[in-house]
């Protein structure tokens, strides 16, 4: 996996109507219009996301002339879940840091 | 957790340069000068990408007058993999996908 593919995975993922777009792929392919239908945007608004998920390679769209439903294809995600996945000890441990940053806090202003 | 923390974590990973500065602080807090020594880019290019990375979240800056040493906060990179878990099941079946998808092309062609 190279650094401009994580690019493009991240990116394209930086917005809730392509997030959206995404979930309802994880259930199956679907056309532009059926994907249009839950949000309070234009087809080509729609059509804009759709390049983005495209170009990111997290869709591919059908061949069938007419229709080209729109599939998901969700490798990317793994590749972005497993840099994510290197910090774990670090996110699953925050809870205490925060407490630790707290009581840093609270001990810098007692010694002001 | 809300869709604007989602964008802006996911945002932030979309360049490989902010990724690295994440990779440096997991190993502990650091300044801006001591982040910028392994990029061949500016002091003042690196802020840029520290105030990215402070607005997310994901990082914080120390008060030390002088230092500011910065200091990753992981909560965000957690909530970022949560989303990405519910894929989880269909990144690990996609090579059986993948298979199953140039069966259907072969299929297609043989039949045109």
């Amino acid at each position: 996996m190279t650094a401009d593919q994580l690019d493009s995975t991240f990116a394209a993922l930086a917005d809730p109507t392509r997030r959206a777009i995404l979930a309802r792929l994880a259930d199956g392919e679907a056309t532009v219009g059926e994907l249009a239908e839950p949000f309070a945007i234009s087809l080509p608004a729609v059509s804009r996301h759709l390049k983005v998920l495209e170009r990111a390679g997290l869709i591919i769209r059908g061949r069938t002339a007419q229709y080209r439903p729109c599939r998901l294809q969700p490798r990317p995600l793994g590749e972005a879940a497993e840099w994510l996945e290197d910090y774990r000890l670090l996110w699953e441990g925050s809870f205490d840091r925060l407490e630790d940053h707290l009581r840093q806090v609270q001990k810098g202003r007692r010694s002001d």
